[in-house]
């Protein structure tokens, strides 16, 4: 439990950077940022507290949490007002945040013993809320909606921890592989501009006399 | 009990290939494409669950509603990418769920003895839940909200069934009846793009010096 | 606990009466305007519930808060057909409605002795969920977000009621003296376009390289 903790503290510091960022793009005042920042940060634990039925929400257990997400933007809100950020520093918070909040979903759902199935399925839910909580509010397109290896990267971390766990590898081990993985592949995706192979996107016909309304 | 658990996998298979048919003409990759299906198909029984304390939730402890929306996602996608599906595919898949969920949050309620409103409000809230989630990660502006019949015909749905559950006819008969009124309505507003009576909708008084902004 | 029922309920009735108006802008027909005045209306509410484990919903317990929320919707609904309603009625509806669920969201938290900073985060997001949901499910950008001075008066309001519910001062005066903070400033904010003062902006520094897509 000791690096689930940690982990998950860390993916609410970036998390809260990245909501910073986001929300610097869109000009809000401070506490407009504040609050898409502790949307970011506080989001993918939140839900996957509500989903398993965990009670108090981790961030109302520990004080930590939130205090973490507020410092974490305020310095990142100061840091953006002196220094050029470009948009992919946005890209690489995320992709750092959505793999903190995979493995640690991951653990929580996996230490309470559901099925393999809802384990992984949790840990991505726990991972891709936050930047879509994030995205939603700044009526921006979530970005894993766009072509570029997002639910992949944490789908594939998710069930190499998930099978770690199962394994008795070392909770350690599992979560610093997780995180790794997803960390690797999105890295690689914002960089390289990545994109899953062609069979494996779909394709939209539309007949001319598609209308988008009913 | 038993129809309520075929209706909504019944509900959860097709909301899964609604959500599969939205994302293709996103273009979305493979596992965007699962993970629209999924809120889609599985959000509207995780809100109803989470609004009526029951823990814990469906898909969680039954798979089988997990995995039924993996395979119908995925058989979706893979006719998608041979056959040409046109937009109102979507828009009767859609009218399909709705029906078979809006009755079964309508018979859940019922079953746990709440009071009338409650039971059509979550019957409601349980039928329209997927697809408003769907078109918002979609970006889309959501199908109840066009003017097509649709909260109208989720309302009449659940309150018909809710009072044949009242009065105490055989549950599989109010699940059949409120099911069948809903897809009626709906297959009839998309066919011949009916719209409620003009004295039933809003009209919006704007005075020039209107600004959007405060 | 007799103040903070009634301010409530007064809530309720405004943001429904805000989320009819938002409606009526949208021209949806009469059932599309009380989903959206619903959600508006108990939207704050339940998200507080949800976090804060209460359970069964405030809405549930008792239904004089939906009944509200549908007689209020409807009158607004007849009104607006009659009588040209300008853009800014919405912000000083959604003004009030807002001032009235963070201080019984503070409130709330408070009489569950949850610590100050929770208590605060808590009485903050019951105030603005209700709106951000409207506008969510209205295809605009929450109003929250806009350079108007929203987070800043829902997190005055909900400090100062917060800090006088510590020292003691009587229910009635700390409710009243929340809202009515709240209410000024927003007022204020609508009527003399004001926003926070340049340094507690951001500013967005883009390179010409920039791509918004990863």
């Amino acid at each position: 439990m000791n690096s689930l903790y940690w982990i998950e503290l860390f993916g609410v510091a970036v998390f809260a950077i990245a909501g910073t960022l986001e929300a610097s793009r869109k000009r809000f005042d401070l506490f407009g940022v504040l609050v898409l920042a502790f949307v970011t940060a506080l989001g993918g634990g939140t839900l996957r507290d509500l989903l398993l039925n965990v009670s108090p929400l981790a961030w109302i257990a520990d004080l930590t949490l939130a205090y973490t997400a507020l410092i974490a933007a305020t310095l990142a809100f100061i840091l953006v007002k002196f220094v050029a950020i470009p948009f992919k520093a946005l890209l690489y918070a995320d992709a750092i945040g959505l793999a903190a909040f995979t493995v640690s979903g991951t653990q929580a759902s996996f230490d309470l013993g559901l099925p393999g199935l809802v384990v992984v399925m949790m840990g991505m839910a726990s991972g891709i809320a936050g930047g879509i909580f994030r995205d939603l509010l700044a009526n921006e397109v979530p970005l894993i909606f766009r072509r570029d290896v997002y639910a992949t990267a944490a789908l594939i971390g998710s069930l190499v921890s998930y099978l770690l766990f199962l394994f008795g590898v070392a909770e350690f081990i599992c979560v610093i592989t997780g995180f790794a993985i997803i960390v690797a592949i999105r890295f690689a995706a914002i960089r390289w501009q990545l994109s899953l192979p062609r069979f494996l996107f779909t394709t939209s016909y539309r007949q001319p006399s598609d209308k988008e309304n009913s």
